[in-house]
């Protein structure tokens, strides 16, 4: 048996998340079909991030154990050959240690979130980011998004269905910049509640209106009340981007 | 009568192109078909460039002429809203002089061309650039880039149906960069030929490819034969960005 290591890039429309659901495709079931038909082993890919549906990753990680002789490029091309047309793609592939676990071992995580500040519709990004048609300050949206960062009970910024053990996590950076009419939020964090980025958007976009200050995002944080902050961003906007291991 | 001029992006991938063709949707039909739900006229709306079919705008230009009485905010709101769920949108609209036409007072039109340079097959940009899995010198394809600045007869860069009144066109910049494992090519030119940036990109393909030299894409140029210059790079890659009128 050999673990491999996977960075995998993909496009969340079309799927009910990456993990495997009773209905619906998933990322995960298109990979390890993908393996299959690759190898003939039946085998289990485990993920970094279980993104939700609409969920988007630019460097997904993830591994899996395979019995078959072969090497990391020559697994990388077959997987991309089998996976197609799906929109996913193992952007890298090695070989890792039999130890190595895309979950647990996982030191950071950075997530992207990319909001088009506009009125018109959006079309080549359709399904790719959030548009809010009233005019966002970004300034505003990254002084009230400090207030988050840090170590919180995050209770207020957590889906009713999260399996964490603990709401409390560490944020270690919440950046929200402007580029023209888009503002990407980029966050950082060992690891993330259930919606947790998409609770922390939905609600700086409150402040981005002026319609909070930041001492009401550290109310709604200080709450410990899912009803005290915003509401959930969509899916469509959220980039799983990268996941840091150790060495 | 007033004249509007419009600012419009799409992705072009579901359509034959801008032009109204015997068969299939073009984005000409899109909009003209929303300016009726509107406000019941049938009306010509005259584009800057005759994108073909699956080539994008993010600034194409075009005007109308109205009867009915309105203001341009509420023109493009309602255009947008009776476009949907088609990927167009108005992201500007303006009244225009009564003699502004799109097409003929253009200056310049700007054209950018995505090329992502890896094995992995595109997921996020499937339809929206091309994938390229020889690795490419970006810096060799701007050096040939060069000789195809000025004017020039542009005939190896013509396709055969092009309806222009003569091969002789002066392209004012053509620069290649490279970001990351993405290559960007961008184009200013008061007008091109049909197909002459898709030729051209798949002529400097050959100089990043290291296949061909900045003397052979010369020798292409005044070969004045399109057999003598590379293949037509893909639709997908191509963006109409920008147009530029006087005043």
């Amino acid at each position: 048996m050999t673990r491999y290591r996977l960075t995998i890039e993909y496009d969340g429309r079309p799927f009910v998340g990456w993990q495997h659901q009773a209905e619906g495709l998933a990322i995960q079931d298109v990979v390890e079909e993908a393996v299959f038909k690759f190898c003939g082993e039946r085998t289990t890919v485990y993920a970094a991030g279980r993104t939700d549906a609409g969920v988007h990753a630019l460097g997904q990680v993830a591994h899996l154990d395979l019995a078959r002789e072969t090497t990391a490029f020559r697994l990388a091309e077959a997987v991309n050959f089998h996976l197609k047309p799906h929109p996913v793609a193992i952007l890298d592939c090695a070989a890792a240690a039999p130890d190595f676990h895309a979950r647990f071992a996982a030191l950071e995580r950075r997530y992207r979130y990319r909001i088009v500040n506009r009125r018109a519709p959006l079309t080549l990004d359709q399904g790719r980011a959030w548009r809010v048609s009233v005019p966002l300050d970004a300034g505003a949206m990254h002084a009230a998004a400090q207030v988050l960062v840090g170590q919180h009970d995050f209770t207020s910024f957590r889906a009713a269905d999260c399996q964490a053990a603990t709401p409390v996590k560490t944020l270690d950076a919440l950046t929200v910049s402007r580029y023209g009419e888009e503002i990407e939020l980029a966050a950082r964090a060992r690891s993330f509640l259930h919606h947790q980025m998409r609770n922390m958007v939905g609600t700086l976009r409150l402040a981005g209106e002026g319609k909070w200050s930041a001492r009401d995002v550290k109310k709604a944080l200080e709450a410990r009340d899912r009803a005290a902050a915003g509401a959930t961003a969509p899916a469509a906007g959220l980039y799983l981007v990268a996941v840091k291991y150790p060495e």
